[in-house]
């Protein structure tokens, strides 16, 4: 054990390493100079909506926690009465330190968000680079809070417990918190975008940001509460559950064989968070004042940090080879469904192109074209999901010859290809809370009326944030498709050790055979799933949409003055938020208990066969769906920009109005029901492999 | 053999009572009268139009099915150098014979609809129960030569090698012809509906069927190569295939243990087919002159008639009554998942309603919403098809006991669901080719002058057919899931006899592990390619309809009096029939090669286990894609058709614009993507059983 903790003091070492890191980026984003009254009005505006909503939505959330937390007391890992209360007692406490974990990442955010926001709009005065470095500065907050928490979290509950399936009960939390928050924050924030855009841009032809629309600083306040917090408790989701799918498998194989997996899979993820930290600070603007740029950059030198740190620690410390080419093949594939979702949504490439065109002869071929430019784009995202999960697995299996533990080790291998491809999230989060800093400030700069050049720059910076933020979605798809490969894993190993430690008389899983007919009802259904509950969220937004473009209409007909912009005539904004957080919360509960009680509803009915097809279709069909959506949703949106920018007849053209409706429609896809999908497919993993006893003793067929 | 044998005399006994009743009832239809000059000569045009792009498509098609035929006379099923040429000679012309039989099916139901459309539109005259009585009798010519064509070839090919594997490859053939018909078809269809839409309904507001625009006639004449010639093929791929699938896996048993599950197939379709003959007969329109309740009673008579005399045979022959139970189950299940279709796509229930009421908000909030019911859709049909899978499994299994063959039970128990679900095939075929017809006679009521209420009784006729529709195409994609789960079970006894054959050093197989990493791997891919082949048929009728589009402009442009209506003044039809065809043969191949190649790509590197989840992966996403894009599709036609007959705002309004967006995408949803996955999962299933032994000798892994 010596050794082990050593690993686990090393993680947390680096843990608080990167909160100081992230609190001095705080002083220095705070200590910027700002000065306009009338920006600061506004951005206490956005801040208050924002606090107002998290404060509402955590306080629902804390209802649901505290049922799930008395349930997990009753009933895991092992139902009360067959096993040991304390066991419970602890799993109950994991889980609750999950959740309060995952909402104190979102809090950060938040926090730090609503205040870089103006930071950058003033910084903007001297130029892009001090600008630039306020946005990325404010979001590598978040980056470094969220990772910084996850390490930190995962090394004291296995310090703790000395037990992995702990570590489940907390990746269950922060992903049960995630899941709400994600769908809470995203049906928020297009609501506010969809209204706003429905009546200012299409019905009145105002600018983006007008300040006499209602709505505008509702979709400021959204930008926070869905792309920042939602995605910070989204990722942080996913590093725990790779974290947790690792530690699970590799040290059951280390409890059988006396290898180190344990220790290497805290080595790697601490020297993961170490190559994000460098990255943050290296990260500077060049003299070509390229945002682009300087945000690649700054992910490249991670991801040759990472390769090389853990090269060197492999080495030193003796680790398996195999296991590290696993985990740089997860990297590698990685970057490379980055890559893939950059061709389909920049406009320098013929989708984006192609949709544009097409939408000169109006919003339907906006939308088949752009539908069907997302389908394709599924394509290499799967094939490189495929193959390295093949690869890892290959790789990795011959380390477990000799104790007959080849599938183990094969196992392990994914699970690390997935903490290796999540390994530099740090950087990735960094660079995704930066696009809806620059995109608030972009707001700000307008309603403050700071001048043409400063929305030149911010616009700029705002444009570098979409095209980052496409790739990083690719990237968390990506990454939360390897991890819950993994978690299938981690739940086979579940129901073993179950079978063990009740001594029940039912032969061990060694896999789930496609021909086995509960192995395909559950592949049906499991398959289905991701649909309905992007559905549900998307009819939700659609719902709360609806409600808020009457608000605002009603707004524009009895406000005497709001119309024409009279001098000192302000909206009632206040309105529009109580709407989108209402809605939200209303419509966030029924479409993240979906995806749960399905879940339960298969494992009773058709058992731990079934639960294994059911888990395989769920993440078939969410990568599908996620890739789909995410990436036609970023599509859409670029190709807007792209005409905006002047071409295919510009701003207020026919074109331009098809392009609108194609970014309209991409708003829930990409930013309410895609993304939301990983989080569903972690959640439904994670329970399976919790109520994987349950199942064993209890179900139907 | 003596039973085997009548069993085949009786059902091709039965195909040619089929092909006689046909025969009888377009008699009856060619009969009818008509008069009206103007109608006869646009009825010309439609028929030449239909026959030109058939000659046309038949033309490449049949250099596709020769270097087909050549590569299996080379390598199937045997690498010629490997096996004996004689039963790859067969083989290859089981191949033509099922593409030759496919052909003639589409020929046909063309053949006959350019009769009946003008029939159906004259009859009117008299009234509505003529009128439907054409209409329906014309696509019940349709329905009875594609079933009784798919029995007798089955029949015969059977009759004549004893074979099974060899209907495999007659089915192959209708398989591949229909995947590329139901494309090009799909292609053609949708370029000139999207096409005259924009321009005449959108742009100009002009009537649907108004004959001063040039796409017009190409729009009908897409009615019948796309929803006649290729549903039919569809269909007929279809049955072949549940008829291929239950006979490999029954005739398999037989050879064991000596039981009749081979006489049984042939029996069940026969009385299927025998079925569908007496309920075609047997309809006729009631005094409330209801065509939806007429249509309806029909497929009910079906229905009960098949299970009565299926349950007599069964009886009387001593088959398995637990087989018997397995093909109701499918039936049954044939049914629900059709009144899940209709709920939400019938305009009396809420998701047309609601669909509706968000346009609007204008058309981003249909698009929203109809993806939205679209994916909830899913839902019941995936439980649906996942329960009678799971219980044609469970209840035929049992049968297997005494022999150790339990699992081939099983699987031809799911087969046989299939052959029940699709046993009243020939009934649901001429409800189904009665749409375009009754779709047809509308347009020519409308632009030959046959007064409004004529076109009142065929506007109620053909919305009797749109309702139908979505129901039989809820209904041919259960079937097409059903059939394919079945032809995986039929892949592995192909597998397996292989490996017999050969004596190959190789274990055999008994399933698809999903924790094998070649399984899985060929999950991800398999899931993958219905969404890329849905995506290149979409951006084909995309690439089309902006090119017909610009030649209709170009006609209202340049034809001095065509927009005005000059008297005399006629468009250039022929310009955009000959952009539709030129189009759809140009991008129906890649669509269909990408499937094909992707299978054989995922074969030679993964093997017979990557295939297995290859397979499964395309199962699962085709039958989520097709459901969500055809019921989708069909709820944004129905929404509308609901704004159009007068709800919020009704024709002219902002309201109707947006639905019509959303009736737009919907038609390459439905008529062109949504429906060809179908045949796209059942091309990859048989591709995947006739090159199992050459997967087996020669993959990478």
């Amino acid at each position: 054990m010596d050794h082990t903790l050593i690993a686990i003091l090393f993680s947390i070492l680096i843990s608080l390493i990167a909160f100081g890191f992230a609190a001095w980026l705080y002083r220095w984003v705070d200590s910027r100079e700002s000065e306009n009254a009338k920006i600061a009005s506004i951005a206490d505006l956005i801040r208050s909506g924002a606090n107002t909503f998290l404060k509402k939505e955590y306080l629902v959330l804390a209802k649901f926690a505290g049922v799930v937390a008395l349930l997990i007391l009753l009933f895991l890992p092992t139902p009360i009465w067959k096993g040991t209360w304390t066991s419970n007692l602890i799993m109950t406490f994991a889980y609750l330190f999950g959740t309060v974990f995952s909402a104190f990442a979102g809090k950060i955010g938040i926090f730090v968000a609503t205040i870089a926001n103006r930071k950058t709009a003033e910084a903007a005065l001297q130029g892009i680079r001090p600008s630039f470095l306020s946005g990325f500065r404010g979001g590598a907050v978040m980056g470094m809070a969220v990772v910084g928490a996850s390490l930190l979290g995962v090394s004291l509950v296995f310090y703790l417990t000395k037990n992995p399936t702990m570590i489940l009960g907390f990746s269950f939390g922060a992903s049960s918190l995630a899941l709400f928050a994600k769908a809470g924050g995203g049906i928020f924030t297009k609501t506010a975008d969809i209204s706003a855009d429905l009546v200012g841009k299409v019905e009145l032809g105002i600018a983006e940001d007008d300040p006499r629309n209602p709505a505008v600083i509702a979709d400021n306040v959204g930008d926070n509460v869905g792309d920042v917090a939602g995605m910070g408790a989204d990722l942080f989701d996913s590093h725990v559950a790779s974290l947790a799918a690792a530690l699970v498998i590799g040290f059951a194989i280390d409890e059988i064989t006396g290898s180190k997996n344990t220790i290497l899979v805290f080595v790697y993820a601490a020297l993961g968070l170490l190559s994000s930290i460098i990255g943050v600070a290296s990260a500077k603007m060049g003299k070509h004042g390229n945002p682009t740029r300087a945000l690649n950059t700054s992910t490249y030198v991670t991801t040759a940090l990472f390769t090389i740190l853990t090269g060197i620690a492999t080495w030193a410390l003796h680790f398996e080879w195999r296991i590290y080419l696993s985990a740089i093949i997860g990297l590698l594939v990685g970057v490379i469904v980055g890559i893939a979702t950059d061709y389909f949504t920049d406009d320098s490439k013929p989708p984006v192109r192609k949709v544009s065109e097409a939408s000169e002869s109006g919003p339907a071929l906006t939308i088949i074209s752009g539908v069907s430019y997302g389908f394709l784009s599924v394509l290499p995202a799967m094939i490189g999901i495929a193959i390295s999960a093949f690869a890892a697995y290959k790789i990795s299996a011959p380390l477990g010859i000799a104790d007959n533990l080849e599938v183990e080790y094969a196992l392990f291998g994914i699970a690390m290809a997935a903490v290796g491809m999540l390994s530099i999230v740090g950087m990735i989060i960094s660079n995704d809370a930066y696009g809806p800093i620059v995109d608030n400030a972009r707001g700000l700069a307008e309603m403050g009326d700071l001048g043409e050049e400063v929305i030149a720059i911010t616009d700029s910076l705002d444009s570098a944030g979409n095209t980052v933020k496409a790739v990083t979605k690719g990237f968390a798809i990506g990454a939360a498709g390897l991890t819950v490969i993994s978690l299938l894993g981690a739940f086979i190993t579940e129901v073993n050790a179950a079978i063990d430690e009740h001594a029940l008389a039912i032969p061990k899983i060694t896999g789930f055979d496609i021909m086995n007919p509960a192995v395909f009802f559950g592949l049906l259904i499991g398959a289905a799933v991701p649909a309905v509950f992007s559905a549900m969220l998307m009819l939700g937004v659609n719902k709360n949409a609806e409600r808020m473009v009457a608000e605002i209409h009603r707004q524009f007909e009895t406000i005497p003055g709001l119309k024409e912009g009279k001098e000192g005539v302000m909206p009632e904004s206040d309105k529009c938020i109580e709407i989108a957080t209402s809605g939200a919360l209303k419509e966030l509960i029924p479409a993240g208990l979906i995806a749960i009680v399905m879940t339960i509803f298969v494992g009773f009915i058709g058992g731990v066969y079934a639960i294994g097809g059911y888990l395989a279709g769920n993440i078939v069909s969410g990568l599908l769906l996620a890739l789909f959506m995410s990436n036609s949703g970023g599509l859409w949106d670029n190709s807007k920009k792209y005409v905006e920018s002047g071409h295919h007849g510009g701003k207020g053209s026919e074109t331009h109005k098809a392009a609108v409706v194609g970014d309209t429609v991409g708003d829930p896809f990409k930013d309410t029901a895609g993304p939301s999908i990983n989080t569903q497919i972690t959640v439904v993993s994670l329970i399976s492999s919790l109520l994987a006893v349950l199942f064993l003793m209890y179900s139907l067929f």
